[in-house]
């Protein structure tokens, strides 16, 4: 680089060109770089990036298309969601999910993500920690390995023995296990060989990663695409001999990857995972996504206020004696300030603002209580 | 904890639970618990966390439900999207912002992202590198806060004057940047405070990044949402004098926070950010946030073979010589291995299947080609 380039203080990132180089997308990139731009006139085949919605007949059913254009065109739903996603989606999700299994998932087991790679993501950044490990499938889904490696989460593959229909290889992985393992990750039914596991090797899954103290990420974004006669058998019905978390999406069932939309499902009747302060990340993480508004600033003048210490003090005694929330200017770097939304109906943002003001007057020193 | 939670190798992340604390949105949590449910029958007015979408006076244009009508019944964005977005859309983006810009952008300067929360992590992820430092405005939007704190890049604020109409203090920000600062945020118009910066200050604040050497992030989120007399004016306007890297979002301007769109534009006509790398790792950051299909996966015998090294040879040459793609094994995990997408349309696939043949008969070896 010359004198020019030189001058800057910024540059590209590494570490996340390495991760980009670890996944499908990443070595894809590559192949199509390598393609020749015109072929003897042969059209390019992609058989190599699975996409199905692309063609006609897997176009997904109506009914999905449907519920869209009425969630549009009530309006209810442009706004924000809660974080970890709106109830009736939470609970949609729990009861989809409880027809496999015999212990019945309640609304707040689920997080909903922005499609099952977001959901890894979160998992992922959230169990990680200096110096652990994770257990991965090999051959397996590489975007595991790319999450990981950009949350500095060391990789130790397991193989899955493909003279015993891709089953895990349960001795070696209590040999790669020790101390600083987290979890285990389980893609079922299995990517990408596509194979179904059996009831009775789940179960044996689970009792080792209860047997190592770790926790059992199942990936079944898959699920219910089994070809053959084995069942489909969910990872989390085997919550009771460890903690599961399971990752999943719409793409697949319903052929519209493009949608994205995914969760991340606790199967952990014992609240083990609650114990341990994972929900309680997993809910932080998914905030570290999220989002502001349109508003007006004002500076609190406290000698004017006979009780009230700072702006964190004033929003929190307002909260608990007029039920009126507005937010401390601490939270956006400007101290005794407050921060009040007008983007709310006329008649709301009154009601609102008198009561504000009556909060104001009975708070107010003697000697400036005249409005 | 007792011993029954000892046991888990696991636990919650005080990093994430940290970075979620400084959000808008997780003081918002702690002021909604120290809510009293039942407050003398007030029902609770929320003047915090501004989302105009849940008002019916802030319904958005039908324009925009019909536009997302239309692409839905088309059935033709079930897709993944390229990294970065489908060109339709970028080049829409592009055409959009270029009516306030003398220069005009291309797609190829832009990058559709999950709204733009997803936005910023993106640019924030990729510019951070061990002992370098942003400059972030106060006050400001707690996000970027939170995401350097992930990305572990350290935050130095620089002031906003309120007795200069929320000027950013220039003298301070080149006193606070060092040779390790490698952004400078700008926020306009501004966040919380909604002053609206002059043609001239926007200038200045240009010169200064190019005399410190770094790179400005643009957050023009509120673009166009300003009141008062003053012109909005790009900060990309001044790309030419230094490198500005926008983001932005539909969400504010049509009303529809919850359809997380969002969009990274690089302002740079001098081609500085591609010339240190930072375009390529932005492409390589939204690759990490992508996906995979349905498919069979099929063992290479190498020894039928005459002139193919290993499954990245067979395909690198499969896509030179037929134009038909196929992943690697290796890249999932399982070298000299094949991975075939079968959810494609019948015809295409037996096309694809044909011209693997044939590129086998002209590579077998002499003893094996009796197919």
């Amino acid at each position: 680089m010359g004198s020019e380039g030189e001058k800057w203080g910024f540059q590209g990132n590494e570490e996340v060109n390495a991760a980009s180089g670890m996944t499908i997308q990443g070595v894809l990139v590559k192949l199509m770089e390598n393609l020749k731009a015109v072929n003897e006139g042969k059209p390019t085949i992609h058989l190599g990036h699975g996409d199905p919605s692309a063609f006609p007949c897997f176009r997904s059913d109506t009914s999905s298309e449907n519920a869209i254009v009425d969630a549009l065109r009530s309006s209810e739903f442009n706004c924000y969601p809660p974080a970890g996603g709106i109830l009736s989606a939470r609970r949609a999700i729990a009861e989809y999910m409880s027809r496999d299994l015999t212990c019945q998932l309640s609304p707040d087991d689920v997080f909903v993500t922005a499609g099952c790679t977001h959901a890894i993501e979160i998992v992922i950044s959230v169990i990680a920690r200096p110096g652990a490990n994770i257990l991965l499938p090999r051959p397996g889904y590489p975007f595991y390995n790319a999450r990981a490696s950009l949350s500095h989460l060391q990789v130790r593959h397991y193989d899955l023995r493909s003279e015993q229909d891709w089953e895990i290889d349960l001795e070696a992985v209590q040999a790669l296990a020790d101390d600083n393992t987290v979890a285990i990750v389980v893609i079922s039914p299995g990517n990408p060989c596509g194979n179904v596991f059996t009831y009775q090797h789940l179960k044996q899954v689970a009792e080792t990663a209860k047997k190592l103290g770790i926790l059992v990420i199942a990936d079944e974004v898959y699920h219910h695409l089994n070809f053959g006669s084995k069942p489909f058998v969910p990872m989390g019905e085997f919550g009771s001999i460890v903690p599961v978390i399971t990752v999943g999406s719409i793409s697949k069932r319903w052929i519209v990857p493009g949608w994205r939309l995914g969760w991340i499902v606790t199967n952990d009747p014992h609240g083990i995972l609650k114990k341990c302060g994972v929900v309680d990340s997993l809910k932080n993480y998914i905030i570290v996504s999220q989002f502001p508004a349109t508003f007006i600033q004002v500076e609190l003048n406290l000698s004017l206020l006979e009780d009230i210490s700072d702006d964190m003090d004033f929003c929190l005694k307002l909260a608990k004696e007029e039920s009126v929330v507005v937010l401390p200017g601490s939270s956006v770097g400007l101290k005794n300030w407050i921060r009040i939304t007008f983007a709310v109906e006329p008649a709301y943002l009154e009601d609102g603002l008198q009561r504000i003001k009556a909060f104001y007057h009975r708070h107010a020193c003697m000697h400036a209580t005249t409005q």
